[in-house]
């Protein structure tokens, strides 16, 4: 399975597929494929029987992590071994440690709603470290699910790389459309609450989220558009110091979700 | 007040020193100044009157912006305009919005203790990102105050970035030395909790915060030494979904002083 012969050649397939897929969207939508970069994520991933097609390695880490990486079942992946220049090359990140993955992006996982169900609705956010963050914050503290609604999208290496590998454990979907998202949870008896910044709305602290619920959090820059807020069943908010409504959105949805999991 | 001649080169005696104070801790030191980019923070910066001994910006911002800044007391701040290609040149954000300052680092700015205050300490935090969304966190959340101890530099432009201004309004301070942080608490009636990732550890859902109380947070990757989780008073942690330990430095501290904040 190891190709012994290093690839150096930026116009390798595989090399160049594997830099398509970082950069376009519209590539990884065409391809069905997405790529990682670091070695947990990708041994995340090989344990999570993500669908990885290609795992390349440079070859200081074919040396260094060779002998961990191949414990895991790599009979439908492709082993190749570049140089640590190349490496760098295809590196985002400024120390890389050579490790890097294609993966398949999942077409048949089905969302599932659990009974008491907690779940976090990112509508229109666009930050990728942010969707990361609170990703991985919803697989930490137990939430059900976690569904991106006009986000950035969940398949950009700063998003699979910001959710350390929560990405592979979390139930999330993608509903990019309102009416369907709405419909979703009310088939599912699912409460739509808006959280927002407003002092009239019920403080996070007070208010029970017994039965399934879903904490809509808005964009970074402006929040929650009206029509959404106004859509929801409930309106909730973290009281706040002044006049400081700055959490950044990442951590406001740490706080809510936090909040939401001690109902579980 | 205002330089009518648009400074074009790089070598201007201002701009190379916006740069030395933009990439070197040692001339922040050697100079005690410090770099602030955006019109936010510097908007921030006017407001609490914070030592700006120069304001920049470029061409398009002074046409844009010139009226919104000039409100402020500039009595003791030289202003000069920049050309818009300078201004992408300084500027360490991917789309710059033309308005910089130098800022004097306080010297005689003492650190407050209060009365059932409650800070948080941040030991050994490397990354500026997390620093930055710590205390800007913190300050939402109306803590007394922040101490770092051998953590990144607070006038790194990116601890300052992502404060978002917190850094004028908070009460924070540096002490390196962990015997006289430890001294400092002491003295001050504050009681030390180190959050740390232990099942045996008070769940920070069900300890009391009461009277003076200061939280450790960790190193991003190898979380509070032995020594000083076991030198604290005590010790808290934030019950997890399974075997997953991995909420971001940021996010568990953004937790813990919300439960705090709920002792005040």
């Amino acid at each position: 399975m190891i190709n012994d012969n290093t690839i150096t050649s930026k116009d390798n397939p595989v090399i160049k597929l594997y830099q398509r897929l970082s950069s376009s969207k519209k590539d990884r939508l065409e391809y069905g494929l997405f790529v990682l970069e670091g070695l947990r994520i990708v041994e995340d991933a090989l344990r999570e029987e993500s669908g990885i097609t290609h795992l390349i390695v440079t070859k200081n880490s074919f040396e260094k992590y060779g002998d961990e990486l191949f414990q895991a079942d790599l009979r439908n992946t492709k082993t190749i071994v570049i140089s640590n220049e190349l490496g760098k090359r295809i590196s985002q990140t400024e120390q890389t440690q050579g490790v890097f993955a294609i993966c398949r992006i999942p077409v048949d996982k089905k969302f599932s709603f659990r009974e008491n169900g907690k779940y976090a609705v990112l509508y229109g956010l666009q930050d990728p470290g942010n969707v990361g963050m609170i990703i991985r914050t919803a697989d930490a503290l137990g939430m059900d699910g976690v569904i991106l609604c006009g986000s950035c999208d969940l398949y950009s290496p700063k998003v699979i790389r910001s959710t350390m590998g929560s990405v592979f454990r979390m139930n999330i979907c993608i509903e990019n459309d309102t009416e369907k998202l709405f419909a979703m949870l009310d088939d599912n008896n699912v409460v739509s609450c808006a959280s927002v910044i407003d002092t009239d709305a019920e403080r996070v602290t007070d208010c029970g989220f017994t039965g399934s619920q879903a904490v809509f959090i808005g964009n970074e820059g402006n929040g929650l558009p009206r029509e959404i807020s106004q859509r929801c069943t409930r309106r909730i908010t973290i009281p706040m110091n002044g006049t400081i409504n700055s959490l950044n959105a990442a951590m406001a949805s740490g706080i809510i979700m936090w909040e939401l999991s001690k109902s579980r």
